[in-house]
């Protein structure tokens, strides 16, 4: 955590997404206007966010929440939002009218250098910012919930995102400790949410067809898989499983990855409203429905231990 | 690390696999007769082991290297090595044939009421089992490497195995401290990789078409998705994605869902040469051939530090 000022930003919307990021901005110095429709939903995350704040300050992640939690200023009047920032987030329920009509608004309510970052994960960027007068200055930066535990954000320019709004979005992001990828070109569910599918889907298919239980799928995950892609990635992961390198690794398993790719079941086809049951079921043994939160709060707590383990070991051993 | 006498077990191989099976069982207090056809084989394998269990002292994950180390006897007849042991994980190389002969042998040799776990990743444990008179006392137990970092294994019967059979190694290897997961059905690639490789295929349509770089593709997964694998694998991360659990999570992003995963491109037809040299060529910016030595000491090094972190934290915040 950084304590110098730094410049304004603004977080339009402050849901989950909308919050999460006002939490790591604040956490990274940044003022930080919180905008909201009412002061009713502004009240709600002011209150999630220290509650927030408490759990990251128990963990060790930030020392005081006082001094952060008050660079967090909410308000329901977008001018003043963004008045005087320089960048601006979007994190507003995924509906295209709503997102075409805000971006409206901030285009012609922001600073004609700030830019605007749509946290959109379902929407291309492109079918509601291509009208805008400003839409060199507008790009899509997704991230995974929540932002300031979670590094990697995806920057998706449009066709008409100007390269110096893409630099600004990487610098400022960069700055606060994410590590923002390019999407170059619009594709759905960008990289993340497409790799996650690839995953899941092929889990649906060996659950569905009675070759494992979605315990062991996670089992074969978190015990198994993860324990190299947490810190390498698949490519570095496969680069480094034979002493010559990716290429030889790729030769030497050529015909076992033949194989196995040409026999995977990746198809939507596959889940059912049965299979969705089972799966439920068997989840449900570990945590009922009515236990979700409290396993959400386990969840939060293992992440928030596992993104300072990897952070320090990245500093130890290198990255 | 347990120091009580335990049963012998025996370690057919002592390539990569078979080498770190034997750790694994003499770091739980097993006596291990560790086998292959030649000294010079026992002896490097015996020089690796050495240099393993000083990495596994540094990183705090066991005490004294010298208990360990002398519960591994190498030896170069087969009888010597079954004799009078109740587990036998046979690890030699890939080749059908050899698997034939080599289980063959071990049916006859070994004790009546021994199991006999196979390390095959790539042929079907059924296509060198079937003709044994022991049959139904052999498995395939496939480990992801090193089988002492990485506690997931791959248990899958053949059509002949015996539940007996199937018992005995899920309680040996449980007490060993894995995570075995039962594979009910035989399929290329088991469980884990052909979720490894649902991954690699959508990696390598995205490199390919110029969508992302490899890099980025391994800071989608490092920095972002891997963070909620590693301690809770993909379909408990999707039951924790909705206050109603998993149901409501399908439920909610069905249409999301449905439109990612027909747009995968899950195809070894794009696995061509040009994109094979292009990852190569970006992989080798941080890791160059012949620094791939070095970075797997590293890759080792933060495995054996993210294996102790994710042990610590079950035991502080609950499984």
């Amino acid at each position: 955590m950084d304590t110098e000022e730094k410049p304004s930003v603004a977080c339009i919307g402050s849901g989950n997404i909308g919050r999460a990021w006002a939490i790591l901005f604040a956490m990274h110095g940044h003022s930080v206007n919180l905008y909201d429709i009412s002061k009713a939903q502004l009240a709600a995350a002011q209150q999630a966010i220290a509650t927030n704040l408490e759990d990251l300050k128990s963990a060790g992640l930030i020392k005081h929440t006082k001094t952060v939690r008050e660079r967090i200023r909410s308000t329901t009047d977008l001018a003043t939002a963004v008045s005087d920032t320089h960048y601006i987030q979007e994190s507003v329920p995924e509906q295209l009218d709503l997102k075409k009509n805000v971006m409206k608004k901030l285009d012609s309510l922001a600073e004609k250098t700030a830019v605007v970052a749509s946290s959109t994960s379902e929407i291309p960027g492109s079918s509601f910012m291509a009208d805008l007068p400003g839409r060199h200055r507008f790009l899509v930066a997704h991230p995974l919930n929540p932002p300031y535990l979670i590094p990697m954000v995806e920057l998706c320019p449009t066709p008409w995102t100007s390269n110096d709004t893409l630099d600004v979005a990487l610098n400022f992001l960069t700055a606060c400790g994410r590590k923002p990828i390019v999407v170059k070109k619009e594709i759905s569910g960008f990289v993340a949410n497409r790799l996650q599918l690839a995953v899941l889907a092929e889990a649906i298919h060996l659950v569905g067809e009675g070759y494992c239980t979605s315990t062991d799928i996670d089992v074969a995950m978190k015990n198994g898989l993860a324990m190299r892609w947490a810190f390498m990635g698949p490519l570095e992961t496969a680069h480094l499983n034979a002493s010559g390198g990716y290429k030889e690794y790729m030769a030497l398993f050529r015909d076992c990855h033949k194989k196995i790719t040409d026999d995977l079941q990746i198809s939507y086809e596959n889940w059912s409203g049965d299979v969705t049951e089972a799966i439920l079921e068997e989840l449900s043994h570990t945590t009922p429905i009515e236990a979700v939160p409290k396993r959400q709060a386990w969840r939060d707590r293992r992440l928030m231990s596992l993104a300072g383990h990897l952070a320090r070991d990245v500093l130890k051993f290198g990255p």
